[in-house]
C-alpha cells in the first residue's frame, strides 16, 4: 500500500463542530500510514442547504483544495451530501475526489438491491436526486427527507434520530428499500442506533469515501485529466 | 480500522495461474492487518467465457464461500468480469461482497465522466453491460472488445497489451471516453503500461474491489439481510 | 405450419405436480401437430425462490436441454417466473427459449397500457424486476409481491386466490394496472377466477410462452448463434 | 385451443398486392382451425409512409374493424411497420391487437441480446422508433433505414435484397445486432435469402404476430378495457 | 420582431365554446402585431376523449391547416391535451407547429425542480405520459387524472375548480410538485384560482405555447424538412 | 400583455464584445415594450470553459441578480451554453429564470425528431450533456465538439463558421440529426449562413429563451417558491 498517503477531507461549510467531528472519524477509519485532515474554507456559509450556499462554498472549496494541492495531497473526500462542487474540484486535484454521496451510494447497491436516502432539510431532495441521476441508480433509490434543518444536526438529539429512524422506515415498508443511506455528513454517530433499530445496513457516505479514496491512491488511479476533469484553462487561483 | 478482517478474493475459474496473480495483487495492495486469501472452486471451468461457464461456476463459488462462512470470513472480493453469481454469492454471505466489475465502474465514475470497457472476447460484452445495465452507467460507459479468448490472456504477451491500448484508444476518440477499465480479471501488470501509452487512468477492478471491501467492513457495512439477498429459505448446502 | 415440432416445458424445480400441471397446460393449448413435453431436473429444488435456488436449477436444466438436443427439440418454454437461467439454456439450444416471464410482459404489453406484475414471496421481486428491465417496461410495470411461500402454491387453495386478487386490486387503483400478469408458474387455475373478480385481462405467462414458441418455429426463427448465445466454447457437457 | 378463431391481418394501405400477400402469408402460417382474412380499406393510401399517411390510414382501419366485430372477430393483426393506428383499433376492437413491429421486437428480443431493424424509407424511422421506445429496447436495438420507397417493395427486386442485406450488415458490425428485423411489411419472401447471406435470425413480424395472436386468444387474453384501451365514450362510428 | 406573424390556434374538436375561449386568451397575450385565429374542424368530435377521437380529429386538423398553408400562416398552437395528430401537421406546415403540452412542459421544467399534471377524464392519461415520456420528463412529472369528462369542463364551474385543487394538492404532497400543469384546454379561467389555492405556479400550456409560436418566428425557427417532418411524399390533400 | 416587462439577459462572463451582442440581440428580438437589459459581472472569467470558471461566473451572478430583483426585474435569460448556476439564481430569483441551452433544446424538439448540440471547446460537452440530460433528450440529441476556444468565438472569422458547418454536417449524416443547436452564447450571426449551408433549422438559445421568458411574463408564471428553488435560507447576500 502506499505509504503515508495524506487524505483531506473537505467540509465545504464553516461549522467548526462539523469538521472536527469529520477529523475524528477520518481519523478513526483510515489506514495507519494514511494522514487524515479536516479542513474547511475561512469564509463561506454555516451549512449548504441550497444552490446560492453551494455557489459559495464551491469557492470556498476551491481556495482549500488549491493550498493543499501544493502540499501534494494525495486524494480528497467531499463531506457533504449532494457533493458540492465536486467537479471543479476535480479539475484543480491531481489526486482522486470521492463525494460522500456517490460512495454511499456505491456501498448501498453492493450490500442491497432497493435502497433509500433520507436526507434533510425537504428541499435538499434535489441535490441528492442530482448525485442518484448522475449515477443512474434512481430506479434503486428513492430520495426522502425530513423535516429539520441542518443547523439542528449538530446537537445529534434524540428528535433527530427518532426522525431519522421513522422516515427510514417508511422506505423499508413503501420502496421495499433493504438499506438505508443518512443524508447529512457528520452524523456518523446514528449508524449504530439506526442500524439496532431497522435492521438492515445503514450507510454513512464520509466513511466510505475515505476507504475508496485510500484504495484509489493504493490502485494509482487519479483524476483523468483527459476531458471533463482537465485543469482549467487559466489554471486556479487564476493568473 | 477493524483487526484482522478476512478477505477471500473468489476467482471462479481454476485456474491456479490466475489463483495466484490474485493473491499476490490482494497481498500488495491489503491493510497490514487484512488476511488475504484467493480461492477457487476444486472442479468447473478453467475460464469463464458464457452463461454456460456462469452456471457452473456459480455452483463452485458456492461451495467455497460455504467453507468460507464457516471461518467467519468477513468480506468477499467477486475476482471475475461479469460478476458471476454475485447475487447468490450475496444470499450465503455474512459480509459485503463486492464484484470486481462494479467497483471498477464506481471507481471510473469517480475519476472520469465517460469511460470504456474492454473486455474479451466479444461474445461476453453481455455479461459487461448487466453489470453496466444494474449500475444505470450505460450512458457514460460503452463496452468494447477485443477478440482474444480468456485463456490467451494467461501469458501477458505483447499482441495482448497492444490490442488493448488499440481498442482503448478507439474508446478515447469515438466515444469521448477519459478512463479504460480493463475488462478481465488477473490483467494487473497491463495497467501501468497501458497508463503509459494511453495518458489516461487504466482501471482494474479487483484491486479496487479489495479497498472497498475493507472499506465496507471498517464501516460495519454488510449485505442486507432482507430482501433480496436474505439467506436461502433452505439454506446451503441445502438441508 | 411446421409439422411435429416438439415442445419441451421447462420445470426448473423438482416438483412433480408443477410439473404435471405444467404438461396438462400445455397439451390442452398446443397446436394439434405439436409434441408437448414437460421436464425437469432429477436432482435439484423444490422451488425456485432465491439466487441459490437459480444457480441449482439452472445447472439442472442445462442436463435436461442437453438430452432434449439429442432428441432434436424445436423449442423450449422456461416455466419459472424470473426466466431462470434463460441466457445459459440458450447458449446450448438451437431452437428458440421463451420465456414464461417475457412472454407474460409481451402479451400485457398488447392488451394493456400500465400492468402490474403479482408474485410470491415476496424476496423475488428483484428475480421479476430483473426481466421487466431487460424488456425495458419498468416504467408500464410495477412488480407487487404477495407474502405466500411457492410451496404452498400447490394446493391453490382459497386464500392464495384471495390474497392474489386483494394484491391485484392494489394494482388496478394505485398504479393505474389495466391487466394483471400471475407471478409464479403452475398456477393457470387462478386466471379464470381472478378475471371474473377483476374485470381485467390476467395473464399467465406460460400459456402465452408456448404459444410464442410454436409461432418462433413456425416462422423459423431460431435462437441467434452469432454473439451472446452462441453455443458455449467448450460444449455441453463440457467435454 | 379454441375452435375456429377468426382473425383478420388489418393492411393499413389499399395495396391490393400487398393484401394478397399478407392473405397468403397468414394462411400458410395459421392452425388449421384458424380462419385468416386479410382486409385493406377501400379508400386510403397506396403506402404509408410518414404522419400524414398514418392519419388517412387510421381512419379507414377503424371503419374495416367496425365491420369485423360485427362478424364476432377474435383477433387482429397490424400489418404496418410502425404499428400504425393500433391503440385507436385496440378502443374498438374486443379482441387483442397485435402489432407486426411489437411482435417482431418480442420475437428478436428473445432469440438475440442485440438486434437491429432496417426499415425504409429513411423518413419513417421515426415510426420505428416510436414503437422501440414504448416497448422499451432502444437500448438494444438500432433503427437502420435504406433510401427505397415502399412502392418499390411491391416488385421485390433483387436490388431491394442487396440493399437490406447490405445494411443489415452494418447492423451486425457495428452494432453488435445478432438478429434483423424486416422494417417493412409484405416482405416475408426476403426472409430467407437474407437468413442465408447473414447467417443470424431474420425477423418478419407479420408472422409473428399472427401467431402471437392466435395465442392471446387460445389463452383467453383480451385488450383491457379498464383504462386506455376501453371503448370510446361515443362508440364507432360515432351516433 | 416579424411584422404580422398570423398564427392559428388549432382546436381539433368541434365545440365553438372552447374555439372562442381560445381565440381570446390568444388575443389577449399576443404581441400587437400578431394576427391570432382560432380555428376547428368543421365536421369532428365534440372533444378529444381517446385515441378514435384523435384519429378522428386529425384529419379535421390536416384540412384546416391545408387552407391556413395557403393563407401563409407563419405559425400553429395544437390546443389540445396530449398534442393530438401534431406530427402529421408538422408535415404539412411550413412554419413551426407547437404543442400545449409540450409547452406546459417546458415551461414547468423552467420553474419547478418537480410538477404534476392534472389531466381529464382518467383514460386520457396514456396520452398525457405520451407527450412527458417523448420530452424525457417523466422523472420529474407525474400525471394525474379527475374523474370528470371533457364536456363538463365547458361549464367552469365550481366543482371542476374544486376538483382540481384537490388533485393538485396530492401533487404537492405525495410527488413533491412545486408547479401544475393544467391537462385540458380552454381552462385558462382556472388558472388565477387554483394558484391563490395553492402556492404553486399553474401552467396553462396554450398561452405558453402562444408565446414560444411567436419566438420561434421571430428568431426565424420553422419545422425542419429534413427527416421526419419533410412534406408527404403524395402532398396534402393527397393529388 | 404584460406592460413593460423588464427582462436581465445575463452574460456570466465579463466579456463586454459578448454582452454588447447580447443586448442588440435582446433588442432586436423583444416586445415593443420589454425592456431589456444585457448584464455581467463586473469580476470573473473572461469565459466559462470549465466548472471552475462556472464557480466563479455563478457567484457574480449571484451578485447581478441581487441588483435586477430589486429592480423588480420580471425575468432573467442565462446566456452561457450549459447554464451555469441556474439553479442558483433561481432561488434568489421572483420571476421565471430561462437558461438558453434549456430553450434551445425545448425549440428543436419541436421543430425536429432528432438533432444536435455543437458546442465548443470539447472539455465542455459534460456541460451540454448535463441539461441535455436534465430534459431527458438524450435520446434525441447527441452532443458535439469542435475544437475552438470560446475566446476565438470573438472575431466570428469564416474559419469558426467553417468548423460548424463541418461538424453539423456530420451530425446529419451520423446522427439524423434535422436541426443543429449552435452550442454558445453569442453566435447569432452563424445561424443564417449556417441554415444557409445545411439547410435544417439552426437553433440560437438566447433569443428563444427572451421570447419564453416574455411568454412566462405574459402567462404570469414564476419561479416556483416551494421546494427546490425557494428563496435561500440566510437570504442573499446573506444577512
Amino acid at each position: 500500500m502506499t505509504v503515508g498517503a495524506r487524505i483531506a477531507i473537505l467540509n465545504p461549510n464553516t461549522t467548526a463542530a462539523f469538521t472536527e467531528r469529520l477529523a475524528a472519524l477520518g481519523r478513526r477509519l483510515a489506514a495507519p500510514d494514511t494522514i487524515i485532515l479536516a479542513r474547511s474554507p475561512l469564509h463561506g456559509v454555516a451549512s449548504v442547504e441550497c444552490h446560492v450556499d453551494e455557489a459559495v462554498a464551491t469557492l470556498g472549496l476551491l481556495g482549500v483544495v488549491a493550498e493543499e494541492e501544493a502540499f501534494g495531497t494525495n486524494a480528497y473526500v467531499l463531506a457533504c451530501f449532494g457533493d458540492t462542487g465536486i467537479e471543479a474540484v476535480r479539475e484543480i486535484a491531481a489526486g482522486p475526489v470521492v463525494g460522500m454521496t456517490e460512495a454511499a451510494l456505491s456501498a448501498a447497491s453492493i450490500v442491497a438491491d432497493h435502497f433509500c436516502i433520507v436526507t434533510l432539510p425537504p428541499r435538499t431532495v434535489i441535490h441528492a436526486e442530482r448525485v442518484v441521476r448522475r449515477l443512474g441508480l434512481a430506479y434503486r433509490c428513492r430520495v426522502r427527507a425530513i423535516d429539520v434543518a441542518v443547523d439542528d444536526c449538530v446537537a445529534l438529539d434524540r428528535s433527530l434520530l427518532d426522525a431519522m429512524i421513522a422516515e427510514s422506515r417508511r422506505g423499508l415498508e413503501q420502496d421495499g428499500a433493504a438499506a438505508v443511506i443518512l443524508g447529512c455528513a457528520g452524523l456518523s454517530e446514528l449508524v449504530a442506533p439506526m442500524r439496532e433499530a431497522l435492521g438492515v445496513p445503514v450507510i454513512e457516505g464520509v466513511g466510505i469515501a475515505l476507504k475508496l479514496a485510500e484504495g484509489l491512491v493504493a490502485n494509482g488511479v487519479a483524476t483523468s485529466k483527459r476531458g471533463a476533469y482537465a485543469a482549467p484553462p487559466r489554471g486556479w487561483p487564476p493568473a
